[in-house]
């Protein structure tokens, strides 16, 4: 009897290759490479004809994978109803990645996150644009002629800090675009006294998709043009890195107070900020920021730490290709990567859904506690 | 001064070819042709940086459209927040169309008619799956991969009529999949006592997007291949048109005790059917069952009528390579084509939407009613 | 070792006496009279300490209650969440109603029928006036000082036919509440053909509770002065029945096309209606829209029929003491009262809920049908 | 021509005595006094037949209100859709407070503050009970008969530490409750890291309503006895403060780790707490806690101060007969009562609703963070 498995990917993000799908318990797979690049890592596929059987999916190449370290302890996500991602047994052995799971029913959606599409960025953007204190404007647009759209929020029309938030340079870590929605729902509760406070002071610049065309194509980490924009900072091109120019003119334009931009990394279970330590301008008060700002998340999320993350650059060495440190080199601002895991919050773990797109949201939420108290604090009026 | 207008169209369903953007009271515009075809009508493109303008854009190639006369007394849809879509301003002069429009906001979307995008379409899968009393099954694919889905929805194990009911075989008239979308939320309602005793005796075969590919390309009328399925049927082929072939595949497993197959109709600006007369298997049963069908229809629905409509078949003249005439003829079942205005329905006309998603939604759950008196009826009963 | 259980009924609409609960298995309790009468029937109360328990409730008087054969076959509903309503395990035995029921929650509610409280009730008529189409009228005051609200609901402002609609002139047939607020649903939905095409041509005037009084004190039958309302049209006094004096009043004022009386039966598995057979001024044309209800209204639920009913009067000895009958001669109109099942529909049982709030939404809503098919015919237009 | 206005007041927390409503411009009212008691501040009514009416409305015994200084800067709060509450001119003038409002509809409420219903406590608690990490457990009852309801919370079976939370002890004070349902929503939040967090160590206590004979009644202060429950800590009784004896035994099998009272208070206009510094036991840790407390709501909350609040108690001077001071003093714990105001918080006014019901939601959430910090502190740990 021959197999009726089937798996499709032919839709906004999909990512797989079918070596062999004829029998149920021993699927082969590959991860193709991510558009005009050596990058791989993200799958996203559609399987049909499961249902109470025991699947079994190997990934065969993903040792090639871009972080192979991302693929210890990392369970793997699925769906039947693509709103709920639960996490499924996921092993990483001899240099395979396998998902070993029976389905309950007989569609059945598998990613390495949760995705966020296309056509969700845009039905977002537009939610968003129909709030009166919220503009939408044109930066620029793709290769392929998506829409690179800034948010721009504020209820003061005078004077006012100038917060950037930028997320998905890499397209394939899906959680920053739900961070930014976590965030935008917050930004926009009328009673919420942080964000009547934050609105009254500042004016929010909020980019939620840098990647679109990245994002389309299932890429972990590129543009279609095979383009890492956090290394395209120091000299944006026309051609190659287009996001990246039309946002650079426009914070030449507003200027920046503070800056974040959203990611998820692969290897670490937990949440954690990366600053500008290292950065030539790196000063008292850009240290004493970062501090106040990471203690105040701590103290307000235990999904936020401290102790875990990346070693800081030696003064001066900081690579300033990346847009964290160009931003916080170029207008000696509070200046952050924010880094959100893949696997889950090793401290608070949630074995049934890992980091999720609700947790996601809430840290998005969440962050305007620190930017606030930052915002209030005698640093940021020292500025002005 | 330079236009701050940008349009765009890089997104699912997305069709508009600008020739010159520069001033916005003479924006001028084509529609790209279906992919692979002649065929041309459907267009939907986002218009960004004209809040506050006149803007006056104009389609230069609309003669040349599949039905000219669909211009005629046609207003556009519109739409800030891509959920709630209003009818602008569009007139019909000298071969060309315009819509004149002042935007409230820099961002509005302009469309033929409501879209239904794929992303939409598989959550509309996965949404239905979740319900106990249905099950997906992969008919086949398209030549571009993606999946053709059917969903059965039964509460019986046992003998029940076989009830088929396909939309979108023409991509662009997307109200069919909106019809499909309401038609299955009425189905769902577990209080609803059409639902139950329809569920009670039926099994439903639903294909939401018989063409999901000419979907996503924004096509009016074709596949990929440039393929209008609806000539299909009598000879369909795994190269040019593999969904039709899938569907029928399946129907001849099953049977077929009643068919339905939704379209949007260009000019005329009322709901109809069009059944088999001109048939050769057409008898005094199907004409009964026929006349049965029209007259509760138009009972309980003011938005549906039968006065006006296509001119019917004489005898034995039917076209059988149409899904409505071949399935007529094959199962010798009641057979009808459904058809839907792009406009309206003059006898009950909405100046603010026109005929919208919201209304072909209540047609497709109002559709159960005669449907339930056809079933119901001795005609069928003679059929067991 | 005491028992935990703990019943209530200190609320809005409670009525329960408790004679021992001691035990769980051997709980003893009756049904309070209705205020100032010999009615009872109607019971509604929490009780608390029971999860995990056998609970066995013996209503020890059931056999006084107004309709003893409304035990017969009834099943009483329960619930944990206050919204979802189903049916527990319930005999007649030697005249005592016994619920035997082991709760899943240390809190849960027994009723005779899913309650609808004045909180609700004045919730729904706010909800109901801030519809453009729908303005309040203060008919009058009860006894005790509650408001007899008139929602007066149209799309013209030129002549119209008047449509009455009344409910819960029997406090305990909590059923016609919530047929009512499904019926302004239907006619609130802006898309929904049927009611853009009676808004455009009729004026509802909708009572959705005419004895508040009776209906906080958990009532079956009676207002707070111990008076059936459905027994003083003829002549209604300021003292016993203020709520039909003010409701006469308007009537005065409007005229009436059309008029239903909506109730719940306590012994007949079925939804019926009740017509003005029997009625002096009964004639052809009465009858003939009597007919079109019917057939239109069976055509489109399966939930509505006509084989069990009330036995006609004989011409000329209907009670005019009588709603419906009072309004029928009076104005010479159609005149229902349209009866629910307080136990099912037994043509079509459900038998997880039985008759249900959301059953009898859903009849509401479709009542609007036979409504619209009277109001299009010669019948009526011949009264113009 | 005779007025049409019609004030009443027959519902759930209704409390006025109209003297005379003839003219619309000069509506005279007057505040009945709370059950039992000289107290008197809280009033509720619907005014119906003013649309387009100035309507002036005089609370002649205004100056006879517990609080005249509540009345100072102070805004009447109204709504059409008893949902969403305005806030309506109003001025304190002689003695006398006038609203001064045109209603834009028949029908409009009138409040001291946004009212919470019987019949919405029974609803959230039935609600909150479906939590499968909630259980309910009966406390008592009331002079009237109503249930004193006690919600428990955890996600442990072991040992954690006991947080108490009660609210309402003053009937008219309703920000309380909702200020309750604000916690709950957050602490059912399954992906909130602190709500994660705090279920894991803790098991909370809340009893959303201390006094539901005196919210039913439309108190201010007191029960149906005419008894403050909050000056019956130190010795209540079954007679008269049958509530404050049911929590009492129940704290004494359970401990209590933390405490808040919530309230509502009429004259200042900012959130507060008030501690125990003044009762016998407070020692340097109690103080450590408030002090932690105080500073984490702080920097979490906009709409949280320390500046404004009550003059904290001599030594040993403190009332026993509060809870707050009672609890404090029993179980040498943090214990606190937490104050919204009325009018607003005039650090971050609202023009429109002032402190609103979304407002104290909002804060019942964001209070959970200062609890988490302490729960986390050594303070607390060395109690264990
Ligand atoms: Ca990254
Ligand atoms: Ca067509
Ligand atoms: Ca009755
Ligand atoms: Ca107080």
């Amino acid at each position: 009897m021959t197999s009726r498995i089937k798996i499709s990917s032919a839709f906004d993000g999909g990512n797989i290759s079918v070596i062999n799908a004829s029998e149920p318990d021993n699927i082969r797979v590959k991860i193709p490479n991510d558009t005009n690049s050596k990058f791989l890592q993200w799958f996203y596929f559609r399987l049909q004809g499961g249902m109470g059987e025991q699947c079994v999916i190997q990934f065969e190449n993903a040792s090639d994978a871009a972080y192979p370290d991302g693929w210890v302890d990392y369970q793997a996500v699925a769906s039947y109803d693509r709103e709920y991602w639960f996490r499924v047994p996921t092993e990483y052995i001899d240099g395979k990645l396998v998902i070993t799971h029976q389905p309950e029913q007989d569609s059945v959606y598998y990613a390495y996150f949760a995705p966020y599409s296309y056509e969700r960025h845009l039905d977002m953007i537009a939610w968003a644009a129909s709030n009166e204190d919220c503009i939408t404007d044109h930066l620029g647009e793709t290769a392929e002629g998506r829409d690179i759209t800034l948010l721009e929020i504020s209820k003061t029309q005078g004077l006012a800090k100038n917060i950037w938030i930028i997320a998905r340079q890499h397209p394939g870590e899906t959680m920053a675009e739900w961070f930014i929605e976590g965030l935008l729902e917050r930004l926009f509760d009328e009673s919420h006294p942080v964000s009547r406070s934050l609105l009254n002071q500042c004016r929010f610049y909020v980019v939620p998709n840098m990647n679109p065309d990245g994002a389309v194509h299932g890429n972990l980490r590129v543009n279609s043009k095979g383009v890492n924009l956090n290394r395209e900072w120091k000299n944006p091109t026309a051609e190659f890195s287009p996001e990246v120019l039309a946002v650079q003119k426009k914070m030449a334009e507003t200027g920046v107070d503070l800056f974040l931009d959203i990611h998820g990394d692969e290897a670490l279970p937990v949440n954690f900020v990366d600053g500008c330590q290292g950065v030539p301008s790196f000063d008292v008060r850009m240290e004493a920021m970062e501090t106040l700002f990471k203690e105040v998340f701590t103290a307000v999320s235990p999904d936020f730490q401290t102790e875990i993350g990346y070693t800081p650059d030696q003064f001066g060495e900081a690579n300033l290709t990346v847009a964290t440190k160009w931003v916080g080199e170029t207008y000696n601002c509070l200046s952050f990567t924010l880094e959100m895991p893949f696997k889950d919050n090793k401290n608070l773990p949630d074995d049934m859904v890992g980091w999720s797109p609700e947790r996601a949201k809430i840290l998005g939420a969440d962050v305007l506690y620190p930017i606030h108290q930052v915002i209030m604090s005698a640093h940021m009026k020292a500025n002005d």
